[in-house]
């Protein structure tokens, strides 16, 4: 069957390549046989292959952080789950091939007519949006929170989580033709990033409580943030996308009283709560409240297009089963 | 009377000057009559003059946050000092003047034969040392912390504390000849910031847990101290001296969980706590298990010398009594 290696920590364009693997052993006792359908490629995927994520897997590996697939075959003692379910395997499944063996015990069936593509995007952006919403404030309906990259899939997650818990959000862009479409998308206020942004970002909440930041940018994006949000705020950084050091106005942090915080999705404390989190959101996708667009899909064997688009920007997503 | 008054937001060495004031008339009920006897130039002062501080008084002001001084004379009902006593007035109270009129209710009678320069720098580092300990972090002894700037006030009172609570401190410094003088003075390690502090540091505990960094300096210090902390560990910043925006790598952030926080003296929380850590601070100096090295007094007369004097660096105190 067709895989992706990655055979050495570096660029991903030149160190990920398509090759073929024997199948995987038939599923044993309490163990599902997965037919992969799609994967997208995240940052989480660019970051491992490059050597700079928190897991690194002895090479070459396949890898592939998350998407969705098809239930083929369940072994001994497997009820939670049957052929012909859609599923989402765990995070750090490893899924850029097309077929793989894994416990049953974490999986749950979706919705069969969703989507594919949006539910191969369930398990890393919408399960950080929501716990991003709920494990560092406590939050009531009418709080406002401020997030930079709002345009993301973290974003547009955000902003569908904040609808159904009737929280108000500020988003901040880059481009402005991105404003209608968040604003379409729930946005309460879309703003985009220049001067005087935090002039107008505090004017367009009538300078209401603003008591959560969430930046996965870092540098000024993380500063201006900062200077957003009301005394004794909090900043969650959960990502560095400008490359760029964390920086902060001393002033904002210490007259403020604010407290910065992070999230990685991969400390073990989220994992339990990743089920039930997938399930809603998956609800959410049905439902029609949470969409991320998809910038286009590309097959295993054209793996390097699909990595030079994905570092240009956009949601890319490869399409295994080729369905 | 002799005072300082703050004319103009700026150069504090162009816009303080010396003016003489009408005597403060005597004091009504519950108020006493201070004379003051020493008061530090301190970073807050500065920033105050410049118009940068948290706290900025109509113009022309007497400015000066802290210093020690003798009861002179006490209104009606005041029962908790008496003429003669050596007290210190709350923060902020605008001490670079000769005399002034101040409510006893926070005042406590401090050791007499105690050193009167470092009494007069008791309300503002060893309460922020103190505070540092104990606000954010549960400690228990045999805990390590780490520090940046250990040479200074703060980071003096910071070792001094630490020892009479059991915990151990890294100490960084910038310059080889503190090193024996803080060792002396109980720091636990005391290392010199340059290439390799972070492994230094950690080789220097074993790779010892170390859960709390005390940060006033900002920018690469920042980043240099959340990469010494351990998984799940706390910064603290408490101040900006190199005057560049606080700076983190998101790696440390994000992959260890860090949290960060601040610490500001004048957050009102904290005023409560004031008194019985001044008196803690000063049984410290008399046991002389606290001392600040002082670089040099000046009268009023010559602020201009003290403040340019300040602005290089070392402890430069307003010798006001000029006994």
């Amino acid at each position: 069957m067709l895989a992706i290696h990655l055979n050495a920590y570096g660029d991903p364009a030149e160190n990920l390549e398509l090759v073929n693997l024997p199948e995987p052993s038939a599923p044993g006792p309490g163990e599902v046989l997965i037919g992969v359908e799609f994967s997208p490629i995240n940052p989480a995927d660019l970051l491992l292959a490059m050597g700079y994520y928190a897991l690194r897997p002895t090479l070459p590996s396949v890898i592939g952080n998350e998407g969705v697939g098809i239930v083929l075959a369940v072994g001994d003692g497997v009820t939670n789950v049957k052929i012909g379910d859609r599923v989402v395997p765990p995070l750090s499944s490893f899924l850029w091939r097309e077929r793989l063996v894994i416990p049953a015990k974490s999986l749950a069936a979706l919705p069969q007519h969703a989507d594919l593509k949006q539910l191969a995007m369930l398990a890393v952006n919408p399960v950080t949006a929501a716990l991003l919403l709920s494990e560092f404030r406590t939050l009531k309906p009418g709080d406002w929170i401020v997030q930079s990259a709002a345009n993301s899939g973290v974003g547009r997650s955000v902003i569908a989580y904040a609808q159904e818990r009737g929280l108000k959000t500020v988003n901040i862009v880059r481009r402005e033709e991105l404003v209608a479409e968040l604003k379409a998308a729930g946005g309460d206020v879309v703003l985009v990033d220049g001067p005087d942004i935090v002039e107008r970002a505090k004017a367009s909440i009538d300078n209401a409580e603003i008591a959560l930041a969430l930046d996965c940018l870092s540098g000024p994006a993380t500063a201006m943030l900062g200077a957003i949000l009301s005394h004794g705020g909090m900043l969650v950084s959960y990502g560095a996308m400008s490359g760029a050091p964390i920086a902060l106005n001393p002033g904002d942090l210490i007259y403020k009283a604010l407290t910065i915080r992070s999230f990685f999705l991969g400390h073990e404390q989220y994992a339990a709560k990743f089920p039930a989190l997938i399930q809603q959101s998956a609800n959410l996708v049905t439902a029609g409240k949470l969409h991320v667009p998809v910038a286009a899909t590309y097959p295993l064997t054209a793996i390097k297009d699909a990595i030079v688009h994905a570092k240009r920007g956009g949601k890319v997503l490869l399409d295994i089963s080729g369905d």
